[in-house]
């Protein structure tokens, strides 16, 4: 943490992911890869229910103890499972922001993490709730960097430009 | 990216509003009036639901194509149709907050709106979210500026001092 | 607003809370508290919701008027009320959530506000919000700083390093 800053270093954005909703997770990914297209250094930390985006769509569930086997069974996660945090009713709404989204030639969620990684963009689980809902690396998909601690995210925010919570 | 900030230049605060509902949303107005009061060039960005608060009241449902068409019916909008993000209670709580803040001399969202343009707020539709819900130009009340990328949100916001998302 | 920075002067570091669930609260104490551990001096500055987290536990609700009064009935607060945002289930995975916590010793909220107190970070009511909710210094708990408007929050903000809304 010599911290010397160089005239040609980037600047940095960061981003904390905490919702685990499709359109909050739609909107992070691009403002980060905006963000990553106009050569800025962006980080994604994810936290709570936006572990969920990054976690594996198969298998995953295998959190130790009684509490939290129940707990992940509910909060399930991967990024094909996630929801509109509004007029998801039943999944009827999802479904449609999905079609509308692929009719457009947007990005799915896949995709903007595919897309995340091609351009240098950290995708950092964030320790702390990992220890609280039982998950470990082994839980998220492939090209998600090892998880760091909440003090790694205040470290990253107060260099950056932009930090946002989302 | 010169960046010679000259002293005379104004800081500058940065709103991405996400969130289409009413108590997030005097939130936003809130933090942006008190910010251009003091001097700042604020600028609101609206995505997603956010775009609700600028929609008209009337009319204003045009969007291409059938999906879509269903989807702006239930994302009716307009900012006399937005709910409480808790107790709205089908309305009753809406309808509540709303008498106490008349009853309290508050300003409703409308008024908002105008204090916010009449002191040099700007209210910028998110282009990618429109394209996502059919929106254009036409779909928003008169006032708002025209429709911009998350690239100028990202610029903006590199160079603010205060940057939220709401 | 001199704002000579003396190399000796502490970073800063601003938290919005206008969110009143458990698991939002736990993400902004926990950002807080390593801020301030990282040597940050951090102001936390609860609006809306968020006010219920300060709230006391028990007696409180005297607020003036009817309408406040039934609002106040509704939107009661207290650390030990706090609900989760997702899979509530009518309090089962709010509860599991703290057993969770507990199994793990994380601190529960009541603890968060006492270390957060003991690290001399400050716990801010913005007056405005009160004002709409018919809350005094007086609903508050013990080590609350006295009440501050949103222009107390804008000005800390343009000093910080990291502004989060939460």
């Amino acid at each position: 943490m010599t911290e010397q800053v160089k005239p040609q270093e980037k600047e940095k954005m960061t981003i904390v992911v905490f919702s685990g909703e499709l359109d909050k997770a739609i909107a992070a990914f691009i403002i980060a890869t905006t963000g990553a297209s106009m050569g800025m250094d962006v980080t994604m930390f994810f936290t709570f229910w936006g572990l969920n985006i990054l976690k594996k769509n198969e298998g995953g569930m295998k959190s130790k103890g009684f509490k939290r086997k129940m707990f992940s069974i509910l909060n399930r996660g991967g990024s094909k499972r996630l929801k509109l945090s509004r007029f998801n009713m039943f999944g009827l709404g999802t479904w449609m922001m999905k079609m509308v989204m692929k009719d457009s030639h947007y990005p799915s969620i896949d995709e903007f993490i595919t897309m995340s990684k091609d351009m240098g963009i950290k995708l950092i689980p964030c320790s702390t709730t990992c220890g609280m809902f039982g998950l470990t690396e082994n839980s998220f998909r492939g090209g998600v960097e090892g998880i760091a601690g909440a003090a790694f995210f205040v470290n990253e925010a107060r260099q950056a430009k932009v930090t946002l919570f989302i």
